[in-house]
């Protein structure tokens, strides 16, 4: 039967990876987005700051707006008289709030607690440089300027500096649209009752979470079967999308019609690779005139699913939409159990976390409880993590 | 002046969130969503196994479904026949698909692979033993079990745990309702024209989007001019919420009424903390009814403004909303320039980060540059960290 070895050659993670992201290319459809949906988004073009930043000398502290000059040598105490019209000139102050705008003929602030109530005005104790308390026009960002640089992933503070520049939306890119098409003969929907021998599909409402919470924005397709044709008009629809991840129908039997298609349709790069489980995925792209859309085809168990998800797809939406490289905490571990490898294959593991130790818990099954659960891998080189070993652990999902 | 000196005497950090924290009962009421909306959401009772998981017996490889005695001993190959009628009786086998339902009279399965097609039926070669390559029913979970317990917080592999127990939605906490309250007579809306001592609104969203990301319902409310009957109708409202979080009027000028308002409406707990910036933040409650409703308010200064909302808001929305602590990336980064602490205040810093080393730019107004930002805080005791000193960072926004 042909066929029935072809994962006895695995091709590495990281070689199946870099495949996927040679497929990958960063999107160049670009939206304008409100300020209130532009966080975690990336900016498309530079911002230019439309105005100078501040846009006007501004007043830092509460107090009183002088001339510099007039408080020179005053430590021991010098009297300063209100000045009239809201003009400060010489031997004179004008009372002045934080943010305000710096009087006319001032050129510093004293704060008021540098301050007394005098006859006549008030005691000023301390000496000001010009400039003094003050944030000048333009001192941040001039006219003209780059106000926010393409690239840059929106967070709350850089978004609030475009609000203080006077602008209430952004240009970002859009994100990677990306098809789940879930396929089995054996799948029922959502909340249907299945026989034996059928489960509800599970494993694209879970591609669906992932995908949009990495940066992608998910539609998902209905059920598939195990029927080249069927698989073939789903994927047709998928070559209108950025990325195209399917779920089930990879392996090696009779029914596993994925690869089978995907080589009709463009080109399978990848199918088998070191990452346990997870064997069974595929790589490729369907063409599509002068299109070609990458593909990742998951396989149908879903803790291999969710590997693979992890694993392939985050990263390759990461690429497409632009976005920096992911940040998740690494932490080192001990382990409560043994955790084994696989022989030639990366070892994916869940642990759960629980002052400090790592106890191997069911990647899928387990009845979660409260607490956090991380992720370690046993790389192929080595044949088993010991009971109290330190391991690398990352908060991946 | 009363007041002028009041933050002379400041609360720690530590002594400031605790006060908050105490004023933070988590929120009782739930929701039930959908699966497709439920990523990040927090469990509020025990999901009961609807049934069994799996619910029926389960073939865990593609291959022949037998009967395990009729392996024994079978390494020299032994043909079995296939069974009539998809039961598995002696001498015979039933050809399965991984995830199929074992056939009746059959206990075991046997890899594809490891069969040879012969005369009259297959070649077996290896034994197996009862339950070999099955997934019995309700191993996973039997019904009535609890499949996710209460309190945890919802990820992509949990909610295809709940689908493929046939559940579509499930019950979730409420997010925390926050009622945010931009105060200021210089502020002007997002997007119009501010003339010289006056300033487009930028705290506002900014506090919205990071509510929103680390998990509450932010709700914005209109400007607020610096007039105690205004802010104490906003705050009236504010009381339907689980959280309010104002900005601006915090210290000690004519204008700054939020203390005296929050007095007369409540209670401030808090007004001054050892954080820079942030010192003139302040926690208290407002009360209505028997209802009390924390408030946070936060420095009008935007730097100062982020600063306490990641370092007070953002905790006091985890604990209303049951969610687990926040897993912010932690590394060691070596700093460019040495970094100023602060007489008296833990010294709130932003670093860019390249190659490793952390070079400390304005909390804002700089122009974003695509990379990595992180926080550092140099601790009241120490004066400053030096050039080429290694601090610890949080990945933290």
């Amino acid at each position: 039967m042909p066929g029935i070895n072809k994962f006895a050659k695995l091709t590495s993670v990281e070689s199946a990876l870099q495949a996927l992201l040679n497929l990958c290319s960063p999107i160049g459809r670009t939206v304008k987005v409100d300020l209130e949906y532009a966080d975690g988004r990336v900016v498309s073009r530079d911002v230019i700051a439309p105005r100078d930043n501040p846009h006007y000398d501004v007043c830092q502290v509460d107090g009183y707006a002088v001339r510099a000059c007039d408080t020179a040598g005053c430590q021991g105490g010098r009297v300063l008289r209100p000045a009239a019209g809201g003009q400060v000139g010489p031997g004179t102050y004008v009372q002045v709030h934080t943010g305000g705008a710096l009087p006319e003929g001032a050129d510093a602030v004293v704060r008021m607690e540098d301050t007394d109530p005098a006859d006549g005005g008030r005691l000023f104790y301390n000496e000001v440089k010009a400039g003094e308390n003050v944030l000048a026009r333009g001192s941040i960002l001039r006219k003209g300027d780059v106000a926010c640089a393409a690239g840059v992933q929106l967070k709350p503070t850089d978004i609030a500096l475009l609000a203080k520049l006077g602008l209430t939306g952004v240009e970002v890119f859009e994100r990677p649209r990306v098809l789940i098409v879930p396929t089995g003969d054996e799948l029922v929907e959502r909340g249907k009752e299945p026989g034996p021998g059928t489960v509800n599909e599970s494993n694209g409402i879970m591609c669906f979470l992932f995908i949009k919470r990495y940066g992608g924005k998910p539609a998902l397709y209905d059920i598939v079967r195990d029927d080249p044709s069927m698989i073939a008009e789903a994927l047709k629809m998928g070559s209108r999308y950025d990325l195209i991840v399917t779920t089930g129908g990879t392996s090696v039997g009779v029914r596993d019609r994925m690869e089978e298609v995907v080589s009709r349709m463009g080109k399978v790069l990848v199918h088998g690779v070191a990452l346990k489980p997870g064997r069974p995925m595929g790589i490729g792209y369907v063409e599509s005139g002068d299109r070609r859309t990458p593909i990742v085809f998951l396989p149908g168990l879903t803790e291999a699913c969710a590997s693979t998800m992890l694993t392939f797809v985050v990263p390759a939406i990461r690429k497409l939409g632009h976005y920096p490289p992911l940040h998740p905490r690494r932490e080192k571990a001990r382990l409560t159990r043994g955790l084994p490898g696989f022989p030639g294959a990366n070892a994916f593991h869940k642990l759960y976390i629980e002052g400090g130790m790592a106890t191997p818990v069911p990647l899928m099954g387990g009845a979660p409880r409260p607490g956090d659960y991380v992720y370690a891998i046993v790389p192929e080189s080595i044949e088993k993590y010991e009971e109290g070993e330190e391991v690398e652990t990352v908060y991946l999902e």
